[in-house]
């Protein structure tokens, strides 16, 4: 504890500390291990920010219309002051903090400020940035995953230097463009450039004034609107727009992937227009590592809530007027505590990718053209396909249980499980669905097992593929433990993913084959591959949670992590294990990892051990692991999760202090006035 | 056809056509054989009833403020005139009728004509029946599973005559009560009935005033108020209330369970004071049965939406230009079609069940005291608690998955798929969390398995565990199918069921009887006996899918089932039955049922030459099976989901009558004002 920074203040005694007095860790040695003293501090001073300024108050569950959460959205961005940062990571944490108060705040700071800035300045060979409120418009009404089918054109006018941005009818409206509904002034669009002599050059990016910055309303030729309601995050204004031949300078197409000379000549550094394609997407690539973590967040968020609801909450008990908590529960520790371990798996794997990411980025920077760069560039995107998945999936999962967990006060609106759900909900979709996704990573790691095949040694810049190299071998191992003690080993779970991981890509490999032996039809054979959805999948999913739970285990092990911290985080990592593995039991059978009786018994019980030895203890440290990962009060806005404990003080003030509650309705006069019957007009059902 | 209803109105031509074309059956033959002649007679007046009347129009996605949702749901509530119906299943079918339309209407319907009604008449021998707008209030702010813990009281004052109802604190305040928020006049209320002496004699229920009708504002002693915003229903006014020792007539008190005489003496038709509690919760009974058929009626229009949207989004194809239906695609057939073939499984299940549900309350009413109808309540309880869980899971995962599979206009609200997860959501938590629900199931088999044991031959009402008098034999049974063509033999995940319960059977009552051998501490015991949580929960799952899955058979090959639709029937049925199957898979591996990779690989080849093959008929047939389910545009309110198929045409004119789509915000100055920077006074981040 000698590290430990004195600063983290105490919670507030209650309820709770009967959990937290039977804690087998500190709390805050725990905080400060994940944090370190400049993010404490920075995370210390945004929530203070937010808690001092009285644009950000509100009340737990209070009803605003959209037009009302679209104003104070802005609003509360437009006082956000940021200063330049210099460690990236505070960057993720800043839209962490935001996105723990509200993501329509973080979304809307974060399209204009990040993407929108950082497109122009990238892509834009830095004659772009004196725009002033910015969003991003790719997809279309009737496009989103084929990109390339995007039919808004941009033809160039060599007699004015112009070029003429159009949208040929509404089903090519760019639709669901954050930031669009009521607040942009300018978009980035991407439409397809078509030079003079009528030879189309492939999707690009423009920028395009869309509304007058004086006054906000739609410049002449450009139809834009708001969508209206989303199932959530709707303090974020999505919107639409329509270009009837605009006219936009030659100077706003973004020209690092091409450009059109003055007299209408199209030029580009690349000579594969794949390649082009893809750069002008370039600037895209961060968003799936971001959505790892953001999903982490809410999850984080919606644990917080429901283990501290568990812990106070009480009903039944041995004698029949002594209640004890539901936590005590092995059901409620069933339901919940495991995603309490991915929590902490994620926790761990979202901020190392995200360094891994930021190396890659330095790398672009520095125009780095080595063979190890674009490596790194694969591997990172066969990750981001998978672990946004794995991430979004997970949240969502892990909310709904949360939701279910905490009963009918889960499905009150003030307990903010509901807008967890919903805002979370997107990061399945945005950045690409999760399911079209996971066919990337499965792709990238086929493409391993051909050249590992072929005799090439396996070695990726991140070490996640390595073990591919002892593919074989590893397809002859057999799960051996025979003890309970044995199952708890790291090495347990590991070598189970491994050969998981090769298995699945074997059986994979076949089936593809199997179907392009089959077809001589491509497009036909494509579609048929899909027959492999299941092995497929299943193989992008067991090789990002293999490399989740190896990285936990190189952090629970690791010098620097503190004796008093690491039995709890083995124990998480030993339940994060084999309950991911449990999903895959039926694979380790059908491979024969697993077989017969006896071990399937064994895996059975150690999960159920899991459940009985472990979980009694981590449902002792529940409480503190969420105190680790819980924001103020004021930034949790969840009565049944406040830090006190004080649940139904909590819930009851919250309930009275709701608007019009003890009043009549406006309409009591309706439902008091004598109607008498005299034959009705009305039919009967 | 020669039976068909020629009434039933064609649907208008346009891009669904394309598959309406395709399809193996006729839906219109479907659509009379599920429902009959009756039925859909009742069904188009329902819903013309409703697009008639200008309350009931709406417009999707709007956005509405709480308040007015209440009032509209009254409003809308109030002018429906109901016939008394002789068929108890028109009854289901009207409720199925406004569900589609909007739940939060039906339920105020039912909680008020049904639920409020049918107690004041069944409980409250016939001298309740004057009362205006009633709710029914049992759980409190701080007790909800364990109804016996409820801290209400009602003292009976012999002096007056009268019960006074009190609340202790805050934390006894009835809570969660539909109706009561703004609409109720009289509720329901449990509380503990006090004689004079001091005597507890447990939970009763009493008829108590809380607002006058003439006013509707509250009686004195009376806290009454509205609980604020739900995750969703919000046009259903759910509400809380505290008594401070209110007084009500001794002739309030609902006697059937127990009276109190004049001068306080307390008199019971029952001897067992559990057999009293549990008779005086009897009218709750049914709500489980309903909530079943309620989660399908969700899921079946969450399914109109996708699949229709799936068969009218295009998105890439064999050729640059020319993109084919998602539905094209074997991913989002393996996403959506499982589900389809659930919900017709489903359908036949919900109906057949309410049927027995009708019988046993037919044998109530009669007064029937013999051991079969004891047994038939027995056997509908394990039923209701297992399909409620089922039915509402699925309903919850496969509305999710609709969301997902329609991308981001999953998302729009306008969309429906939020209202139907949000709206469908409470089905898994009311009536009994469903993991709480399910262990009721497992200890009903556990129970049959003890008398099995002991030499007593195994037959139930309904005939839903009969095949475990085979217990011993089928636990040797193994899978022996070794073509695919015997694997589409309904024999065989029939059979692979069966086993699937005796085995899971066998498995829970080993884990118990060892916790039991471990444990002196009853109440230790009972908690540590849910280490056998995973079986037991499998093994109430499994049951209700045999139960589920056995019926669906019986349909399918019925004689009246006609010719021309017992092809595709067949097909969801196998469909049904090897998806649902294949969440057991590690179970029968575990148990050597299957083993080795032979077996292994070939069931899961079953599945996948499922997706492969069935499925590629049955995307065919998919727009026709939803086309059955379908109601009108009007009820169905979603843009994607229109049955003329134009997709995006009614997308972008539901965007285009958005409030203020294209009108700058309101709040536009904020945007537009110069800010000069003169130094900051607020701080940065």
């Amino acid at each position: 504890m000698g590290t430990m920074d004195p600063d983290i203040p105490d919670l507030p005694s209650g309820p709770l500390d009967l959990y937290r007095k039977k804690a087998s860790f500190n709390w805050k040695e725990m905080l400060y291990f994940i944090d370190g003293k400049d993010i404490l501090e920075y995370k210390e001073k945004v929530f203070k920010v937010l808690e001092n300024d009285p644009l950000y108050a509100r009340q737990p569950g209070e009803d605003i219309p959209i037009e009302k959460m679209r104003e104070l959205t802005f609003l509360r961005y437009d006082v956000l002051k940021v200063q330049v940062m210099s460690n990236p990571w505070k960057g993720v944490v800043l839209n962490d903090c935001l996105g723990m108060y509200d993501w329509a705040v973080a979304t809307k700071f974060f399209l204009n400020k990040g993407m929108f800035g950082s497109t122009i300045a990238s892509s834009g060979s830095k004659r772009h940035n004196k725009f002033t409120f910015g969003c991003f418009a790719l997809t279309e009404l009737s496009h989103g995953s084929n990109t390339r089918a995007m039919r808004t054109t941009a033809t160039y006018d060599p007699s004015t230097q112009e070029f003429v941005i159009h949208s040929p009818d509404f089903e090519a409206a760019k639709f669901w463009v954050g930031n669009l509904g009521k607040n942009a002034t300018h978009a980035v669009v991407f439409a397809q450039l078509y030079t003079p002599d009528q030879v189309c050059h492939g999707l690009h990016s423009f920028v395009v004034p869309v509304r007058d910055p004086k006054t906000l309303l739609a410049l002449p030729g450009v139809v834009v609107g708001d969508m209206g309601k989303k199932l959530g995050q709707n303090g974020l204004d999505n919107g639409f727009v329509l270009f009837h031949n605009v006219r936009i300078p030659r100077e706003n197409l973004l020209n690092r992937t091409g450009d059109v000379t003055p007299d209408g000549h199209y030029v580009t550094p690349f000579k594969d227009p794949n390649k082009r394609f893809g750069a002008s997407l370039g600037a895209l690539s961060g968003g799936r590592v971001s959505i790892t973590r953001i999903a982490l967040v809410n999850l984080k968020l919606a644990l917080v809530i429901t283990i501290r609801f568990s812990a106070t909450r009480r009903q039944f008990g041995p004698k029949d007027m002594e209640e004890i908590p539901v936590l005590e529960y092995q059901l409620q520790q069933c339901r919940l505590i495991p995603y309490l371990a991915t929590a902490y798996a994620f926790e761990n794997f979202s901020k190392s990718f995200f360094m891994n990411f930021v190396e890659f980025q330095m790398g672009q920077v520095m125009k780095d053209k080595s063979d190890r760069q674009a490596e790194l560039g694969r591997e990172i995107h066969a990750l981001s396909c998978s672990s946004k998945p794995m991430g979004s999936w997970a949240a969502q999962r892990g909310i709904q249980e949360c939701r279910e967990a905490c009963g009918g006060h889960g499905y009150l609106a003030m307990n903010r499980l509901g807008d967890l759900r919903n805002d979370n909900d997107p990061n399945c979709t945005y950045e690409g669905d999760n399911n079209v996704l996971l066919q990337q990573t499965s792709s990238y790691l086929l493409s391993w097992l051909h050249i590992k095949l072929h005799g090439v040694r396996i070695e990726s810049p991140l070490h996640t593929v390595d073990f591919l190299d002892d593919f074989h071998q590893i397809l002859q191992s057999k799960f051996t433990a025979t003890t309970l003690e044995e199952c708890m080993d790291p090495a347990v779970p590991l070598a189970a993913y491994k050969w998981l991981v090769c298995f699945l890509l074997q059986e994979s490999r076949n089936r593809l084959e199997q179907q392009r032996a089959k077809t001589n039809d491509e497009f036909e054979a494509r579609n048929n591959s899909q027959v492999s959805y299941y092995y497929c999948r299943s193989l992008a999913i067991a090789y990002i949670e293999h490399t989740c739970l190896q990285r936990f285990h190189e952090w629970t092990s690791a010098e620097d992590t503190p004796a008093g911290l690491r039995p709890v985080l083995k124990k998480l990592f030993a339940l994060y294990g084999l309950w991911s593995l449990n999903n895959h039991m039926a694979t380790l059978y059908q491979g024969n990892y697993l077989s017969g009786r006896k071990p399937a018994e064994m895996v059975q019980i150690t999960s159920l051990i899991c459940l009985h030895v472990c979980f009694l203890q981590l449902k002792d440290d529940a409480v503190a692991l969420v105190d680790v990962f819980a924001p103020p009060d004021f930034i949790l806005n969840s009565p049944i999760g406040n830090a006190d404990g004080q649940l139904y003080k909590n819930l009851w003030s919250t309930v009275m202090q709701g608007k019009d509650v003890l009043q009549r309705p406006s309409w009591w006069k309706e439902f008091c006035s004598d109607k008498p019957m005299v034959g009705s007009l009305r039919p009967k059902l």
